[in-house]
């Protein structure tokens, strides 16, 4: 059977509790919920389910281009941003790629399902797990792709500005496509100068990687998408793959998600206030806590505390993501998703009372 | 872009007719359209979305399982039969494989698409389109995959149990794995005798391809699976491609649908009947039309008609499917789903007009 390795799988956690409601910390979605508008357009695609959705995804490409302000042209959508990580090692069949360690474990599950050979890039707890330009030495003309992921997941990390323009341009020179997935930078404080959207168009390397899973809360129905510059790689990737990977309801409820314009400055708003006192609590409950740059927050146990946070947890019916599988971590580490308030509340509230059981 | 290759793209037509309402004979769904059962659980999965989907299917797994009467461990499920096509020869990636012509057109693209050489076997117009015990010369030990479509799409024909038990014999033998396509096999008159399904457990090179998508009514929705005997390829699939492939409106809109009974029996019963009003009907009008066994009909003009079908009836809002792009096939060809009674009068009725405008 299928390995499941990611947060966010409530139903082995329903089993294993009974079908008790969970509340579900493990997957780093807007804390809003899926807005309304997208509902009933996801609503609305299902009535029209006995069509075949459009294969070119024409209405929901157009209204993407518009809100990133980015050429038609440069965009391709998918069954969700994994989907988009599949077809596009599929369509560059990369011979040797590199990944940071720990990170999203798609990237290096499809790069090996096409034979390639996967290169870890170990980030240290030494450095908070900070991406140095000592990574610039790693790009060179024999490796094919490299990819980053800002925030890194699972760690919180931003890349600075600078760094990340010093990596595009290595990139550039030795012709290794660098896949940057920007699915949480909606979720940072200040999403345009963390973005490298801009030099779409200027770098050909440059892929960026986006989802509406996050920033729209609707993991369900699966969307994202990619944005390069090199339209000739977009046209390869909307041929790789079957015709219709984007269901007619994801596209009507990305097209309407589009143009929600309150709910995204909302969930910024709440992001914003609510990781710090998630972090904040979370240190004074004696963890060792990561500045979180986007919508999860990152920990690890002390020396000398031994407790497993996700089991203690979910007897309580919240589900947190232990790190424990990720290539560079191990069973100290954790990650949560900001949630809305009150339910922060209540994971801290629970987290204080496997404390104190503790002594 | 993308090429369009396919049935089903009402998106061009109606762009082309200036949004005016399209009646699609050019994809070969149920004619009764989406249940509504199916329809309400797609729209509590849309509810659902702000959770990431089972990568398991495990619900939906089992269901399946118990509708078709095989173990769980052989089934594997995807976004559309179409995805099953592209992660099993992403799991076998095969050197040398074979596919009719004509057929559907995703086997061959996705088997290039991974560098497969693809032999076609190219089904003559004057022995009906059918496949003879011929082929078994052409399955040796070279040969990785064969693709069949039983019954064939777009000729309509069927191949007979005895030579498909023949075929699979020499496919044992040679290690070729056989992917036979049953996703309209719950159309023909005797899906039990028709199907290969009772074989899965005794032949490990057999893999049944199945889809929600005609036989419900839900292209849209995306999803379809696979059966296969051998327990540790199944495996692989699950492990090949991105984890959510299928939608959580997918999934519980493929549990309520395997729920209903009366639907697929009424379907079957108008289907019988009507495809031989719509193949009478072609025949009346001066078509060669080829006995349809499911509920589409392939038919060609004869020669000194050189009329644009396709284009005509596109003028009066009616889709159908020129076969000209099949390798094989000529403009001269086209396919035609069953639709309900009126809907194959109307089609009926306006070719009958573009006869006299021609005289």
């Amino acid at each position: 059977m299928k390995e499941l390795v990611h947060g966010g799988d409530i139903y082995t956690a329903r089993e294993q509790q009974k079908n008790k409601t969970i509340l579900d910390f493990s997957a780093n979605i807007n804390p809003l919920g899926l807005p309304d508008s997208v509902k009933e357009a996801a609503v609305r695609g299902v009535a029209e389910s006995a069509h075949y959705p459009d294969p070119l995804c024409r209405k929901l490409r157009s209204a993407i281009a518009r809100a990133e302000g980015v050429p038609e042209s440069s965009i391709v959508t998918g069954n969700g941003a994994a989907d988009i990580i599949v077809r596009l090692v599929m369509a560059k069949m990369p011979y040797r790629a590199m990944v940071l360690a720990p990170t999203f474990a798609e990237y290096e599950a499809a790069l090996t399902s096409v034979g390639c050979l996967v290169q870890r890039y170990y980030l240290s707890e030494g450095a908070d797990f900070s991406l140095s330009e000592a990574i610039l030495e790693e790009i060179g003309p024999s490796l094919d792709m490299l990819f980053l992921c800002n925030p890194n997941n699972p760690t919180g990390q931003l890349i600075s500005p600078e760094l990340l323009h010093k990596i595009l341009w290595r990139c550039e020179e030795t012709k290794t496509l660098l896949l940057l997935d920007e699915c949480f930078i909606d979720f940072t404080d200040d999403p345009e100068s963390n973005s490298l959207k801009a030099r779409i168009g200027q770098y050909k390397q440059l892929f960026l990687l986006k989802a509406f899973t996050k920033t729209y809360a609707m993991p369900g129905l699966r969307l994202g998408y990619g944005i390069c510059g090199d339209a000739a790689l977009v046209d390869v990737l909307w041929n790789v793959g079957q015709p219709w990977s984007v269901s007619l309801p994801a596209q009507l409820a990305g097209i309407a998600a589009l143009d929600e314009s309150e709910y995204l400055t909302q969930a910024q708003q709440m992001i914003g206030s609510e990781k710090r006192v998630l972090a904040d609590g979370l240190r004074r409950l004696g963890f060792r806590v990561w500045q979180p740059a986007a919508n999860y927050v990152f920990f690890r146990r002390e020396a000398g505390d031994s407790r497993d946070l996700r089991a203690l947890l979910l007897e309580e019916g919240i589900l947190i993501r232990s790190c424990e599988n990720y290539p560079g971590l191990d069973n100290r580490y954790y990650r949560v998703a900001v949630k809305k308030p009150e339910e922060n509340q209540q994971l801290l509230s629970a987290l204080a009372a496997t404390e104190r059981e503790r002594k």
